[in-house]
């Protein structure tokens, strides 16, 4: 379920038991001159540059960087999972990219809650393992990121 | 050491072994505008989009998206560590940020190499874990990469 619109304050601890499953309310399209753009700054490498160059590398074809995907993740994670005032990223505990993000893909992610538990160090927080898979517009996973995320406890007021 | 002059056809599986320490030429500067700007197409949360709305949140201050820092880092990786025709890499095990990445930071990469085996499943290839950290001009470090990358063994030909 997708109800951002029924937290406007934002998800708590509680709002994330094990098991709960968000869905982006929409998709990124991946285009190709951004792909490139972001490419040169960040990931100058043939698969990510020009398809000229992407033709004789490793993948074949133009791909988007790796980074470029995570970073079109982040974006639909932080208006899928809107997280109440107190809460941050801690950081990654895993991330694949099982297949290539091509030119005019359309990405959309679910987000599987894996483990929640209240923090040891801070008191009315909890810390949330989710897992997110980003999809194509085909239903392919083209990346898989399992994070860990605090988030504030509605009951701690 | 940093000796990417004396690798014109890129790094080799041989190059990489346990121990071997490889550390970026140069340092990239984080430009408080452009923190703003990736911030507001990949991570608009509060902390990364402006002075007032960061003093407001968790952080208490303007600090880069996580995937900014991510994206940076890829960057003086993909000089330092230039990889043969044939390379890739496979995915992300681990990625933390110790402290924020204020606006003015400049960074620079070390990649120490954790282990190293033959792939099973593609003969001629070689499979690296590195440890990447980004350090800040204090030398403090704000972010912590372990990855795998695939590289091709120069006995292969």
């Amino acid at each position: 379920m997708t109800d951002a619109t029924a937290k406007p304050d934002g998800f708590y601890f509680e709002d994330m038991p094990v098991g709960r499953v968000l869905h982006s309310a929409r998709s990124i399209s991946m285009d190709r001159d951004r792909m490139i753009a972001f490419a040169a700054e960040f990931d100058p490498q043939p698969a990510h540059l020009s398809e000229a160059q992407a033709a004789e590398s490793q993948f074949g074809q133009l791909c988007a960087s790796g980074w470029h995907t995570g970073s079109a993740t982040m974006r639909l994670v932080a208006e899928t999972l809107v997280i109440a005032r107190g809460g941050m990223g801690l950081g990654v505990e895993a991330m694949r990219w099982p297949r290539p993000v091509l030119p005019g893909d359309t990405l959309r992610v679910t987000i599987a809650v894996l483990a929640a538990r209240p923090s040891r160090s801070q008191p009315g927080r909890g810390l949330v393992t989710i897992r997110t898979t980003t999809f194509n517009q085909h239903d392919l996973p083209v990346q898989e990121l399992t994070s860990v995320v605090m988030m504030p406890m509605r009951s701690a007021g």
